[in-house]
C-alpha cells in the first residue's frame, strides 16, 4: 500500500515538474501527470525533442519554483467554464479528458502560480514542500496508452520527503542496474539468451549449469528428507492430458501447439499436474500410505508473448520445484503447515530472511465469483491458513477475492536486499484436480474416498530464482552456491606443482577449486579472480610452500593473510554449512 | 559372424520341421523356411490353426525323420520341369517364386524322403545329423511380409550341434523372459509407460527416479573429472537450428512437428548438436582453450512409429549423455582415445566387461558413396581409429561403407550376462557440423581456423542403457546402484527405536536404509526385500540391540549373520567403492 501522504507530496513534484518544462520550453501541452509507485511522471506535447541531458536544467527550473514557495490551491468549476479555460491556454488533451466526463461532474482544478491542472488532487499545501526530488528518465508515450494515438514525452522522477530516502532510493536504483542478473549473467559466464534458439529459452554455461545443480541438489535432499519423494515424468504428453485437468478450455493460449503424430495430438507441459497425478493413480492406494508427497524438477514451457519476456524473469521455458501432496482431510493442515516450514527453512538458507505472506481466499460478498468445492471445507481451510500463519509469527495480509476458482493459496513475496518484492512461492489447495483425475484411496472402512490435493512450488521456478538470487547478491554468492569457490594462485610458476597438489587436496575435500595457470602476472591473476566474483583468492609462493599456508584474500579484497591448509578448509567448512557469503 | 556350418543345420532342421507339419496335417502348402540369426522358422498355409500345445506332437514327427537319416540330396531343374513338379505338389507359394525367376536361371532342389523344397542350400548331409532342436514359437507372417498377401503360419525354432549348448541357449531364452526390463520395471516400481501420456514416454517413479540421478550424477562427476564441461540446454528451439544443422533436410521424418509461436516455428529438438555448437560459438576462442569438451544430459525427442517402440529399448523420449569434443586437428587422435578410455572406464564401473568394436568406415570401392571433408584426413582418422583399438587390445570389426557421409565413427556394442550384444557408445568425428556452424579458433599465427569435432554419446541414452543394465543384472543392481540399499528389520515392536537409530546412522554414511515398520510378521518382511531385490537386509532384535550388532541377510539369502554396525558400513562401503553386486 502506498502512503496517501507520500503520493500527495509525488503528484504535486509532477505538477512542479510540468510548470518547469511550461518555463522552460513554452508551448508544451498537457497529458497526464500522476504519481506512480516508486515516483511520479509527467506526459506532456511539444516541439523540442527531450534527451537525458536536459533532466539537469529541468531540475534547476523545478528547484525555483520550490524555492518560491508557491500555495498550491484547488477550486472547482462547472463543465462550461472548464472548458473555456482549457481551450483558452491550447490544452486539448485536457479537453478530450473533460469532454469524456459525465455532464454534470464538477470539476476540480489545482493552481501554483501560473500553472494549473485539471486535477482531483490531494497536492501538498505548497510547492516548497517538495524538497528531496529526483528526475530519472525520458521515454516516449502513447497518449492514453493507445497505439493509434500521439505519442507524447514521458519525463519520470521521484521523491521524498527524507533526504535519506531520496538518497537510498537512489543508491538502490544504481544497484539494481548494476545487479542486473542478464548483466551479470553475461559477466559471470552464467547464462544466455541466442535469438537463434528461441526467444526466452535459456542456455546454461559451466558455470551456470553447476549452480543449477547445486541447487537442485539440495532441493533433492531437503525435499527427501522432508519425506517427499523425487519423481521424473516426461516433458510432453496426449492433449487429454490437459483436456482432463481443464488447461485446455481456460489456459490454451499459454500453450505451445499441439504436435500431431499418428493422428494424436502431442503438447509440451504448461503445468504439471496431470503427470503427477497419473503417477498417483498408476497403483492402488491405502490411507496408511497417505500422505504421499511427489516431487520433480519440472520443465515447463510456456506461450508467452515475446514482449513481455525478461532475462530469466520471464521466460518461455523454465523448471519448477513442484510437488503434489495427496493427503486425507484431516492431514491437511499439517502438511500446509510442514510446507510452510520447509519454505521458510529453505529461503533461509538461501539467505532470504524477509518475506510477506498472501492469503488467496474467497470473495465472500462477490456472489459472481464460483468457486468448486465444499464451501464449509473453505472455510475451514482459510481459517487454517491464517492460524498457521499467525502461529509462525510471519507477516500477512489477507487478499479476498485471490483465491484460484480451484481452492485457496498462501502465496510468498520474497524481498531482496533491494526491498523490491518477488512472488516465489505458492502454496495451493486443489479441489480441481483429484475428481478429475478420479483420485481414491481405501479408507479404514475399505471404501474409497477422495483424497485432498495441495499443489505446491516453494522457489517457483530455477530460472526465476537464479535471477532474484543474483541481484539479491549482486553476483556474490555465498560460498555453498558458488560455482567456483576457489581461485589458486601461483606466484611463479616454481610454486605450480605445491599449487595444484593442494588444488586436488581441496577438491578431494569436496570444494570446487581451480588454478588459474595462465601465462598471466599475479595481480592480473587476482583481478580476474575478484572480477570472477569468486569467494577466495588463494596465493602461494615460496614461503606458503614451506610453511605448507596459503595467503587468503577475499572476493572485494580483504586479507586474511597466511593461513595453514586445513585451517583454509574449517573456515571453508563453516562457510558452506553456514551458507554465508565470504566478504 | 554366423557359422555357415550352423546356419546348415539350421536350414536342414527348417525342412524336417516342414516335412514334419505334411506328415501330420496332410494338406500343407509350403512358404519359406530359412536359418535366422538364433534358428530358424517355415511358413506355411495349412487349415488347422496351430497351438503352443500342438509344438511337442511336431518336434515328436522331426525326431522321427531325424532316426530315419534320410540322406538330403540336391538336383538342378530347368524352368519348365520345376513348374511342373511344383505344379503337381500344389504349391503355389513356390510357384510364383519360380515364376519371378530369371528365365535362365538353373533351378535347385533339395529333397529328403518324401520331401522337397525350392532350396539353394546348403543343408547337412541326412537328417540324422539335426540332433539338438527345439520348436520355441508359432506367429503369424504376411506372404512376403506384405500386408496384401495372405497371412500364413510360422513355426520358430533352434537347432545347435552341442546339446550343452541347446540347454544354454534355452536357458538364456527363459532367463531374457524373467529378466524383461518391462516386467523388472513394473516389479521394482522402477518406470511406467501410459496410454493416456503418450507411447514411448517413459514415467519414473521414486525408485526408478533415484536410479537415473545415482547414475546421472555418477556421469556429471565422471566427466567433469575428464575435462568435460557440464552444460544444459533447452530442450526446444527454432527450427533454424536444424536447417543450419542439415537435419531437416535429412532426419525431419524423425522430429516432432513444428509447433507456430509468432510466426516462429520451434520443435523438440531430436539433436543435441545445434546448442552445443550455439554454447561454443557464444564466445571467442582462442587455439590456448582447446580442446573443449561440452558435455549434457540431453532429453531428446524422436518420432518413432509406435509399431517399433519397445519398452527403455525404444522409446520417443530419451536422454542422451551427449558431449561435443572442440579441437585442433592434431589433438584429434588423444581425444578419441581419451574417449574410448572412458567408455572402458564407464562401462567397467558398470559391471560391462565384454564388448565389440566396430569401426564404421568409407567404402572406398563404392564411388556412388559420397562423404564430405578431406579424404586425406579420412585416411588419417580411419588408421587413427585402428591403431587404437589395437593399441588398447579390444576386439574390433572393421566396416567399409558404415560411415556416414559426415565422418568416420567407433561404434561399440556391450555384451550382456546372456551374451546378447547391446550398440551402446558412438564417438563420431564430424566434418559437417564445424563448416555448417561456422566454427572457428584464432590459432597460434593469429588466424581464425576451422576445429575439428567430435560427437559422442557412451551409454547411449539413459533409458535404453537402464534397460540394458536391468536385463544384464537382472534386476539385482550393485550396490552403488540399488535405489534401497538397506531394508531393516525390527524383530518386534520394542526393537523398532534401535533400528531407526542404526537407519539414522547409516544414512548419515551416506547409504540408502529404509525401516519396514509396517503391521506384518517379520519373514513377510524380509520375503517383501528380496521380492523387491535390496541387496542387504538388516535385522535386529534384543540380542541385535543388546550387542550393538545387525543381522545381515544377501538378497538371495545368504545369510552373513551378525555384525557389528561398524563392520557392516565398512562391508558397504567395500561394495560401494568396488562397484560390486552382494549376491
Amino acid at each position: 500500500m502506498q502512503d496517501v501522504s507520500l503520493e500527495a507530496l509525488r503528484h504535486s513534484a509532477s505538477h512542479i515538474l510540468a510548470q518547469a518544462l511550461k518555463r522552460l520550453y513554452g508551448k508544451v501541452r498537457l497529458g497526464i501527470g500522476p504519481s506512480i509507485e516508486q515516483g511520479f511522471y509527467y506526459d506532456v506535447e511539444m516541439e523540442h525533442r527531450l534527451v537525458p541531458d536536459d533532466l539537469s536544467a529541468i531540475e534547476e527550473a523545478m528547484k525555483a519554483i520550490v524555492k518560491e514557495n508557491l500555495p498550491i490551491e484547488s477550486r472547482t468549476l462547472d463543465r462550461k467554464e472548464a472548458i473555456e479555460l482549457f481551450s483558452e491556454r491550447d490544452e486539448p488533451y485536457k479537453l478530450e479528458l473533460i469532454r469524456e466526463m459525465p455532464q454534470n461532474e464538477v470539476i476540480s482544478i489545482y493552481q501554483q502560480g501560473e500553472f494549473l491542472d485539471l486535477c482531483k488532487g490531494p497536492h501538498v499545501e505548497s510547492t516548497g514542500e517538495v524538497k528531496f526530488f529526483k528526475l530519472l528518465s525520458i521515454a516516449g508515450a502513447y497518449w492514453r496508452g493507445s497505439e493509434k494515438n500521439p505519442m507524447l514525452q514521458r519525463v519520470y522522477g521521484t521523491a521524498f520527503y527524507d533526504k535519506k530516502e531520496l538518497k537510498q532510493y537512489l543508491f538502490n536504483l544504481e544497484e539494481a542496474k548494476k545487479r542486473d542478473h542478464r548483466k551479470l549473467g553475461r559477466e559471470l559466464q552464467l547464462f544466455f539468451f541466442d535469438e537463434n534458439i528461441g526467444s526466452g529459452l535459456s542456455v546454461w554455461l559451466p558455470k551456470g549449469a553447476k549452480l543449477r545443480q547445486i541447487i537442485e541438489q539440495y532441493l533433492i535432499e531437503k525435499h527427501e528428507k522432508n519425506g517427499y519423494q523425487y519423481i521424473r515424468t516426461p516433458h510432453l504428453g496426449l492433449s487429454g492430458l490437459w483436456e482432463t485437468s481443464g488447461h485446455l478450455s481456460y489456459y490454451r493460449e499459454s500453450m505451445f501447439p499441439a504436435m500431431d503424430i499418428e493422428h494424436q495430438q502431442y503438447m509440451v507441459k504448461p503445468m504439471n499436474c496431470p503427470f503427477h497425478m497419473a503417477v498417483y493413480t498408476n497403483d492402488m492406494h491405502s490411507y496408511k500410505e497417505l500422505p504421499i508427497r511427489l516431487f520433480e524438477l519440472a520443465n515447463v514451457y510456456r506461450n508467452e508473448k515475446s514482449g513481455v519476456l525478461h532475462g530469466l524473469l520471464r521466460v518461455r521455458g523454465f523448471t519448477q520445484d513442484d510437488a503434489h501432496i495427496f493427503c486425507m482431510p484431516d492431514q491437511l493442515e499439517q502438511e500446509i503447515k510442514n510446507a510452510m516450514e520447509l519454505t521458510r527453512d529453505i529461503l533461509n538458507d538461501f539467505g532470504f530472511q524477509q518475506y510477506k505472506i498472501y492469503l488467496s481466499v474467497r470473495d465472500k460478498n462477490n456472489p459472481d465469483q464460483k468457486y468448486i468445492g465444499d464451501p464449509q471445507q473453505w472455510d475451514i481451510i482459510e481459517n487454517q491458513f491464517e492460524e498457521i500463519v499467525q502461529r509462525m509469527d510471519l507477516e500477512y495480509q489477507v487478499d479476498p477475492g485471490e483465491a484460484k476458482f480451484y481452492g485457496p493459496a498462501i502465496d510468498i513475496k520474497i524481498k531482496d536486499a533491494l526491498h523490491r518484492e518477488w512472488q516465489c512461492t505458492t502454496i495451493q489447495v486443489d479441489f480441481n484436480l483429484p475428481t478429475r483425475f478420479k483420485l481414491n484411496y481405501i479408507g479404514e472402512d475399505g471404501q474409497e474416498h477422495l483424497p485432498m490435493v495441495i499443489h505446491r512450488a516453494l522457489l517457483g521456478s530455477m530460472e526465476r530464482f537464479i535471477s532474484i538470487l543474483l541481484e539479491h547478491y549482486g553476483g556474490d554468492l555465498p560460498v555453498w552456491l558458488a560455482p567456483v569457490q576457489i581461485r589458486l594462485v601461483p606466484i611463479s610458476d616454481d610454486n605450480l606443482a605445491y599449487v595444484l597438489k593442494v588444488a586436488q587436496s581441496l577438491k578431494d575435500h569436496g570444494f570446487r577449486a581451480e588454478v588459474d595457470q595462465r601465462n598471466d602476472r599475479m595481480n592480473a591473476k587476482i583481478r580476474r579472480a575478484e572480477k570472477e566474483k569468486i569467494p577466495f583468492v588463494a596465493i602461494a609462493g615460496k614461503t606458503e610452500e614451506e610453511e605448507s599456508t596459503l595467503s587468503i584474500r577475499l572476493r572485494h579484497g580483504k586479507n586474511l593473510g597466511n593461513m595453514p591448509i586445513a585451517s583454509f578448509i574449517e573456515l571453508m567448512e563453516q562457510y558452506v554449512r553456514e551458507k554465508t557469503c565470504a566478504a
